[in-house]
């Protein structure tokens, strides 16, 4: 099949780009040539992630965008928000691709960027030019596509347990309540009181309530598909445990659907995407039976009391959700199979 | 003060039997006389439960009415569902004052008791008997009442969060939505797959939606809070932890009304009882903050955005949902002080 | 009884601090007058505690003696190693009782205080007055007393599951290994990549080995206890748990002896000391039996083929590790039962 | 490279099973045509077990030999001890291969199994014919074997921890204590109260001290590594965790040996086999470093204060303690690279 794709990863030493190493060490077209770290460059990866031990010696690159060049084909950027804003437009300039695992591509409006993440956005331009990788919806756009902006964990699971429902005219937008969970993973890896094990362990708490960043990510994708604005109430809370999201979604539905309804319109439009499991009618998902794979299992409960569906969603927030789903866009961007790399199966139990 | 109150505990060797011996044996007014289990009578208790080593030394004794009358004045029912309903009209007969931890004297309609437990009901006479032993709420009633029917763990949490916005018609009851999450002690100490370490652990689930027997008894009390019939979508999760219950509920407002003004009228609402604790502005609690107490803990995020109001409560489900709440009742039908023996502090971290 | 006598709390938001405000609040013989932090004086300490909110209402004092002196007779000091060197003098000067629950006072020797905890120790005077307060062995010397050096958390579980059996010559001191498991809670509240959720849960892992700060203490009073010199291996693990010690020891037995004789003898030994609890043949005690109190529980197994005991030693090592022994400690101090404000039954489950 | 081997799964619903079909599925040689459970016969095993939902879609086959070979070449068996024994046999008769990864053929006398498993043993042929698949240490063995018995989770563990030192003479074997420590899941899916999560969870406790079936297996290969009868005293507890084996080894050291001696000697004993990795200095492995893998990690704190070494070694109890090692055996059996099919990176966080 000729030679490998070379890829950097920006952020290597963040559960993202830690989680892209783990993926890419099994996949048959991509060499990882580059794994970069600016505050931990000339030490080796496995000093700070010693699960990596014999299996990635080589010291950690800094952020040079020459020597990056020189080294890789595609850049995966798993920075936190505002860095790859800078320095995308810097490597697309000299001819990298670019999947970027951060929010700042996938707003289309500068303004709303900055009104949610408090820093200065990305330029017009690029915000245009960057696709949103949602795989399953927007996979077309990807292909020969070089700025990914890959959709956020929350948005993920959300928008692929609601967007067939939306856009089939089932469910009323203006009913759409969003509940979501995630492990603490979600969190990244930096030491704070509020992933201190001690505070987190048999608790269970809400936060960033009508606040999350991932809001007006969600909006943006279900007002495309709608066709009209769509505003959502949307709670995310923590859960003690590492990995893992579910979103539990409500809305009122239109006419008479039932269960059965639900799952033959979804397997119908997941038709041929095999990341996505629609769930068979009384069976919702649960976040273990995705652990550690590529996996979005969805399920639905119709409430004829109440006239509501109650949608569930499940992904591996650092997979689907994250280092999985760059993967995924990788292989759309190069015109490959998209689960090439990816058939992992779920860690169970 | 005169000699103690003697309690007798039917199903003692479940979670909330043995979590009123916790509580009860720093009652300053009462003394627990037995510890009842039909299926391990004979037994020392410290043998299933080696925690109460040297604290509890006698035999567990067997279901025998004379035989609890003989020792004491007060039962507290805590077996399983269809027990206390064949049980309790016997003990009221020969003069014992009963607490029934069980669902069985919960909902007023025997048919609806039917439809959701599906056991057979007590009879009417009986259910018409039992008081609702919402303690902030209908604690006038319990005074001198002979038979209280202890509520629920879930309506315990999402009642106390929507009442007072119900009753002074804030919100509008028709767009109630409840997304429950508890601990897998709420599911009791039997062995199953579905309590398995290894299937829970770093795993969230969803179970029993628009299906759980607790939809009713809510739906009875925000009825008769509001006035007129209420429906109400209710979906429960288990959550990685033992102990704790988190209500997240949504509502659409009716006018205008800040966190600031919900905060308001909930510390009205509530004055003087002193285990809800409404939260300030921006706070919303966790379940840990009230892990092994009796409080109830209540916050509010009010989202202009949507119109909708998302209210968080949270309790300790064995505590607050269970054996806590009957030493309440026990209090309040003695007409003690409501906080006697349950003015423990949260045990943190 | 007269008044009440009044207590102050160095280091209230650490965890042990916070946890002796938890067991003070029911001791019917103490006040809590002033809860001190340097680092966040001047703000309400539920700002950082949420689940004291409206049960500890005032304001973090700060540290100033004269300020102490005005407010309380005695004074816990659960301050970082380093703070009570050089408080406590201070305090003792002008009349203040001090239980200090770091470790500055348990090292008799200044060198070997340097040596492990790699900084500049007490005085010798101070050292020498300092009583070494493991309750149920040393007690008597407590009375009186008016500086405590309360013991470590791995020292408490350590030292009384071994002591008998060294008095008594019936094992080896020369063959003891101790391999020791905490919780997390051990640590500390400080954020820390070790204390990290996403890397302790789901992970069990080996610290310190042979270079933690309790092997002095412990060989200290081993020493002692033997009448000579005594060294042990001393291995800590971390286990993903909030609460709870578990040291499990090995030595070689000398002569003959069975479980029933080790029994026997560890129940003669702590007789009439309610909180070491010696459990049954057969029967080794697990740490969630002790949650949340004050017990410490011990069980044996001898084994004929290697001719070796296992101890299995248990406690919760914020309350008889830390906060609950203090105040044990207070108890025999003031010549009061120990008991008083400590009978709390386990939290289980 | 030709057609693949086709393997058959006896014992399918276990965890061990089921991380069989989860290895595999990725190996390049091998194709899983049976997958085989008595109690679930004819059911689709993502029934039970939701996260092979689309991956695995046959229904279960049951027990029958004659088909089983019809359908396959190499037969895993993961079922409960007294299977095998049985099964085996008949297996090897028809010119199936074995791999089993239970107990049945670890031990050479049929007396010491019965002693330690309660159940009927295999015949002496049959366990003379077995290969003990230590694949680092007998892996030579394996190769052309037609019935290897894979080794337990422990022992591996254990085992590897020790050989080198024990072959080599550094250290005493009549002085060897393990203390080992393993998650939940190695008590495989079977419901019962002590694997009850609100049981297990928060709680450390030992089990079956000096009983467990494991310390003949450890002793009958220590013996034989170290040329005469070795005796061990072997303590196992379980940790609130789902994967992962610690075992925490002490020995008396012959002769001035440094950390660095020992690494020395580990890395020159295992050079070559990929799936031991010896740490540096003053480094010791943790159980999340190798979640999911094969690997097994060890490394070593000698402490000149009391003349021993500990040795801390871990796996994770599925893959190197039973499914992946059995895929490792299989791929020395055939004569293919040990690595085959297992690669994986460890899952972190």
């Amino acid at each position: 099949m000729g030679s490998k794709v070379r890829a950097a990863i920006v952020g290597s030493t963040g559960y993202g780009g830690v989680e892209l190493i783990r993926l890419l060490a099994s996949h048959p077209q991509v060499e990882v040539t580059s794994v970069i770290s600016s505050s931990s460059a000339g030490t080796p990866i496995a000093e700070g992630y010693p699960h990596l031990t014999e299996i990635r010696t080589e010291l950690l690159d800094g952020i040079e965008s020459a020597a990056i060049r020189a080294k890789a084909d595609v850049v995966f950027l798993a920075a936190p928000a505002g860095v790859a804003s800078k320095l995308a437009p810097e490597l697309l300039e000299i001819g990298l691709k670019i999947i970027d695992v951060s929010g700042d591509f996938r707003l289309k409006s500068p303004a709303l960027y900055e009104e949610w993440y408090q820093k200065e956005p990305a330029g017009q331009a690029h915000l245009d030019r960057a696709v949103y990788g949602l795989a399953e919806v927007f996979g077309e756009e990807s292909k020969g596509a070089d700025l990914i902006a890959n959709p956020g964990c929350y948005p993920t699971a959300t928008l692929l347990g609601l967007i067939p429902a939306v856009a089939e005219g089932w469910i009323d937008p203006a009913t759409i309540i969003i509940d979501a969970k995630s492990g603490v993973s979600g969190a990244g890896r930096g030491a704070s009181l509020g992933t201190h094990y001690a505070e987190i362990n048999e608790n269970f708490k809400a936060y960033k309530v009508n606040k999350h960043q991932h809001i007006p990510e969600i909006e943006q994708v279900l007002s495309r598909v709608a066709g009209k604005p769509v505003t959502t109430t949307f709670t995310t809370h923590l859960v003690p445990m590492t990995r893992g999201i579910m979103s539990t979604m409500y809305a009122s539905i239109r006419g008479e659907r039932s269960d059965r309804d639900f799952i033959d319109l979804y397997r119908r439009y997941y038709e041929g995407r095999c990341f996505v499991r629609v769930r068979g009618e009384g069976v919702l998902p649960a976040t273990k039976e995705v652990f550690g794979s590529n996996y979005c299992d969805i399920g639905f409960a119709v409430d004829r009391r109440t006239g509501r569906v109650t949608v569930v969603s499940v992904i591996d927030n650092l997979v689907k959700g994250a280092a999985g789903q760059a993967v995924q866009n990788l292989n759309l961007l190069m015109g490959w199979d998209e689960k090439l790399g990816l058939e992992f199966v779920p860690v169970y139990p």
